[in-house]
């Protein structure tokens, strides 16, 4: 991580990027109350595209005591912008994932306990039911696991990478899928702002308890056909869709 | 959907269709409460038989937002009676509930937990316990999975014929089944009143979760003797009847 | 159930009653919230050795409307003794199990959840832990399922002749084993007092989802030693008993 | 159990006794709040290195009924230096692990759910994901069953024995490996004080939790490679910690 610089003050103290703090400090507090993270871990973070900084959750610091104050500022290139607070250890992965997703607006990362077992398990969550096509468009992919020398080089940027690559490699489209697992370690979801991510977070806990005991009950199951998926996505997704009060009258 | 009859706008007035309404809004609340209902997933209906008419959740609104204002009117054959919301985006499965089963009153549809992982396995819920046997009078039904043409045509219309169908084909009269899943996607439930429908949408809940458990620490066991389930049933309902106060003594 | 029997009404308000009473109601009162009552399932009882007659719960109330009124008096040979509510449908069984075990005091009958999936299964709960030999000196039992004639007899005196022979073939006394699953039905326990027969109700259930998922990921698990089952019952139990503060110190 | 030592009630008075009662009690107060303790199992001790004295919580209390005065002080050779309460039954257990572990400044042992049917299953916890690794340094040990002469013996000093070798067997460092599963019975977990003992307790429950259901989906996961364990396990202890508000910035 990078050192401060003293210059970019009078940036941090405008209007917008105080709302993105609260934003941030307001999804991060929806992530502890929706039972997603465990002790000290998750964080999410929210970006500034024009100002191209972020603003993300302190390092290990107590959901109790998280405050407008200690969401620290981080240049897109990496550069610590507040000198009060470190940046959650995570950092270099949300980084990665904004640089990549270029119109994702907040990021978030937890320990929820049945997408991590799907993580630890190095199981992709195949869609085996609408509640499923609802939100995610196809499966739920997860990593390879990190190679030592990754590790080794920079853990945290690697990890981003890693999504990054798996994305890339199995032809999956981050608009519409906006979850991947870290093999062995757990879930990153994304959005168009923090309080989405955390949403697909919160979603993506059901689906894979739901994917689970779906398995253990039919170890032989299937996923459902490709119309089926394409409906229900796209009745919530996209030009035609027609679900809520914002879409048009069938 | 059909558009709005303005001619029936005085109907909309009458004490009956405001109680019906009414009556609605609490069992889509009652759902919420009963943590059948992820995220914006789960919607209750009621029909007023003598009008033809049915009420029910407007589409994609968040439980907390519910009241009886926002409650919408369709009539039996699809029309649109009042213009304010959208109705939920399962109500042609609704009508098509209340179009083949002539003496029902209410209609609930939730994404459950254990009810929609039965549902994505495709596995209908045979009865293994005496619990199951004082609310359902035998297997709880799930339906193939819909057909690809059927999902183009018409898809929640479809969804109401394959339930009906399934009943038709398998030979189970809806008063003493009021519940059937759809495959790949969840459950329906039935009664007298929307109230009943939720109530029967919980018990389906809690038999899920004591079916599945119980075929993975036991996969051979078997269903329980016809005279056994008559025994529970019919203890509860029809005319024999001795559970409750309502009864006879015996 | 026999009639009411008016020269008794004397009996009904001594004080030593209406304490009865109040007792049962309480012990319903802490199962139901203890979340081992699904619905309006579950009934405890206790009874007055001197007066031969039992106070139990009415038959399909809910319980957030009992009261010491609305508790039902029974003789033990199954006469009711009050006549504004009936009691429940599982008196009988109560009956049958206070003439068979001679110094019970209360009576619980559940269907919480876990133990109900291994009465379903079929599925005695063995002894894997010193949890469960805290409490149960070896092997829960569950009886055979119950035969056609016996359910067209009578069918809840029936399901108490069940559980009393099957302690007699296995060889168990009812003090050192309170607790019996009723195969494809539920748990009965019992205890000293309503109390007592609540509490274990209550370890029961533990005891059984422990059961069960030692039992998922380790099929072969066998039964702790005899001697680490005798240790920790008799710690607990007995005359040489030195847990808690009313035995001497070792 | 040693008799009362008179000529030490002059301790019992410093002001220094006095805080480790109160550090003991709320530590306890803590594991019940967890829901890791079931009925009234589990005890939390503390100990003070100066004068070779442990607090710990009485035998057989309701975790409502527990005050400073309640907490009972034990010399670490076994004598008992207070005498109005009985200690836990498992003190013995408690001054086995004082007297191995040199550093260690509180123990917790708790009948908690997950924990326990891993003690069960005789199964040890290997290390499957970095939410794991940020804990424990890799697989959390169980050991074997006792053996029936060391249970007549003297069953709760043996229990700490068969910790304490267990732990020597596998080469396994007492200050990176907080927790040690009992056999047949439950988890032990210790700390620098009674505080970081009921943490280690809380952690420990997640973490068997999320073994189990991963080995559901994928018996054939094995454990994560050394790197990525040591990575994380070294990013939150020992002197390269770059985790939290305390370590340097990386």
């Amino acid at each position: 991580m990078g050192n401060i610089t003293n210059n970019m003050n009078n940036i941090i103290d405008k209007k917008e990027i105080k709302e993105l703090k609260e934003k941030v400090l307001e999804a991060n507090i929806e992530l502890y109350k929706s039972n997603l993270v465990s002790f000290t871990f998750g964080n999410v973070s929210g970006i500034n595209r024009e100002r191209n900084l972020i603003a993300i959750k302190p390092s290990g610091i107590d959901y109790k005591n998280l405050s407008v104050k200690n969401m620290v500022l981080v240049s897109l290139d990496g550069k610590l912008l507040t000198s009060d607070y470190k940046p959650s250890s995570d950092t270099k992965t949300h980084l990665v994932l904004y640089n990549a997703f270029a119109e994702i607006g907040g990021v978030a990362h937890t320990h929820s306990r049945f997408a991590t077992i799907f993580a630890q398990a190095l199981k992709s969550i195949n869609c085996l039911g609408t509640t499923h096509a609802d939100y995610f468009y196809g499966e739920i992919p997860c990593t390879e696991p990190i190679k030592d020398d990754a590790i080794q080089r920079d853990y945290e940027e690697e990890t981003g990478l890693l999504i990054k690559e798996t994305l890339l490699k199995k032809g999956i489209d981050y608009k519409n899928m906006k979850a991947c697992l870290v093999a062995n370690h757990g879930p990153f979801t994304w959005g168009k702002d923090p309080e989405e991510a955390v949403f697909i977070s919160k979603v993506l806990e059901e689906i894979s308890i739901q994917n689970l005991y779906t398995k253990l009950i039919n170890p032989q199951v299937t996923e459902i056909s490709k119309v089926l998926l394409d409906k229900h996505y796209l009745r919530k997704h996209g030009k035609n869709a027609y679900y809520g009060q914002n879409s048009k009258l069938k």
